[in-house]
């Protein structure tokens, strides 16, 4: 076991408040408020190259996923910035977390601000408040027979990784997918009353799919042939290695659900994928039959 | 300007909400919700050799002495903890983690876990989520003839940072003071209708008094020889010197507030030591008269 996982079970036996979800869930629930914290280190979650501004934006927006996939409105972000004394970079921070709030239509409420000791990696961690209308749908909800859909397109950011540490060249829509991904707030909203189970697509389609699938007590079948990917990403190749590719890379913010009935149109493009089936584990398909997992099912810190 | 002050003004500029108080007060407001984030980082705000429980214990303290201050009950909170894999540490940091819960009685309700980078300080922020039945007083409230008290006692956290360093010899009681303060939540729900302006003390007296009476803008007299101290802490000296050192010791975890009336009586001890006047700036007296200000008011991280 990882030194998260460790360290996760040991919180389980502290969080027994039922807003706590178990912990098994990316928010926890207060009332008609839900309630997401996630970290972003240097090293880590970032590299020191990357710029500033691109820094903000993923911290905000990797938060404002979450509450997307339990189709919470923002109300407001509270941000935990760990600095180096570098000034210049510093202030393009600041301008990256104003253009992210503006574009995502959420305010800044408060937060802290330190210096981390020298020849530390800048360390952040946001808190992101959402309200609902509804009960915020969970990961555990989906039941054998229900179909399993995605929101968005799977494998652009990956590819953009790859263009950003100089991998590969690709255009700039790429770029923009790995570097401003734009949490699918709208879709999330209108689906969340049609959904049985739904969570953000963070650290690749196949391992999420998975973890929906186990805390559903379900297994899960995917038809890779069916994953929506952009005209961008389908440039560099749609076989089945390109799309086991896209499938297993993170980053990419789309929602995947499950529904019993079919969801309603939204603005983002919504793709059936496969099904929830009995059982347990990841199954893959595609035109030429069973596909083989690969042996990196998603991004894994550790 | 400090780094942190820095920031501060460019945030204050994307901070424009209501909510969020223009970053002066130490908490957020959201409805009926105050919420409040702190970061604590190893080597700057606690010591690698510190026991993991007690940096468990004050990573929750001194969020809920925010909300104490504010007036707000804790309904929960949300812990980003950046460890390292050292897994026995890691265990013992739950585990203090449960003591502080079930000590301060708010649920841990969610957050999340990274491994920091090889050789990088632990690094932890924790969101804090009180209800306030009423507007929660502001440090800026505060008027000209508005009487000054602290709830609590000043200085025995300074005495247990230098026990616990090994600078002196004392009694468990002022290095549990350091290691384990207590916020003052039900002294602060009761006092918070009766206030014109309250801040919790974590930097020590003098200069948190400073900032209040700044925030208001308007001056500070304080009556050095009025401050409330402990008998563990004057078996050290409570002569001026000995004064002086308290009222800019940090940790203490008081509250301070200014009323234009008398205060209800509340469980914990409440002295009056000073009073709001026109102008501005600190002003120090005690029986022999005008004390000159130390030249450091209390403790600044950098």
């Amino acid at each position: 076991m990882s030194v998260e996982n460790d360290f996760l079970v040991g919180l389980r036996r502290i969080a027994t408040d039922s807003g706590a979800r178990g912990l098994m869930d990316d928010v926890a629930v207060l009332g008609d408020l839900v309630l997401t914290h996630d970290m972003i280190v240097e090293g880590v979650h970032f590299l020191p190259e990357d710029r500033p501004a691109d820094v903000a934006w993923k911290l905000v927006a990797v938060n404002l996923s979450d509450l997307a996939a339990k189709g919470a409105a923002p109300v407001g972000i509270l941000a935990g910035t760990g600095l180096t004394r570098d000034a210049a970079w510093n202030a393009a921070f600041v301008d990256g977390l104003g253009e992210a709030t503006r574009a995502m239509g959420v305010p800044l409420l408060g937060g802290d601000t330190v210096v981390m000791p020298d020849g530390a990696p800048r360390t952040f961690g946001l808190t992101a408040i959402g309200r609902v209308t509804a009960a915020p749908p969970s990961r555990i909800g989906a039941a054998p027979g229900d179909v399993l859909y995605v929101v968005g397109v799977i494998g652009d950011a990956g590819l953009g990784l790859e263009i950003a540490t100089g991998k590969r060249q690709g255009p700039e829509a790429l770029l923009n997918a790995y570097h401003r991904p734009m949490p699918l707030l709208e879709s999330g909203r209108l689906l969340a009353g049609h959904v049985t189970a739904m969570m953000d697509v963070s650290d690749g389609l196949l391992i999420d799919a998975q973890r929906l699938a186990d805390a559903s007590g379900a297994g899960v079948l995917i038809d890779l042939d069916a994953m929506p990917m952009s005209a961008e990403a389908m440039a560099f190749g749609s076989d089945r290695a390109a799309r086991l590719r896209a499938a297993s890379a993170g980053d990419d913010y789309a929602l995947l659900f499950t529904a019993s009935l079919p969801p309603p149109q939204v603005a983002d493009r919504v793709t059936r994928i496969g099904q929830i089936v009995r059982g347990s584990g990841l199954q893959l398909v595609d035109a030429d039959g069973s596909v083989p997992l690969p042996e990196k099912l998603g991004w894994l810190h550790n």
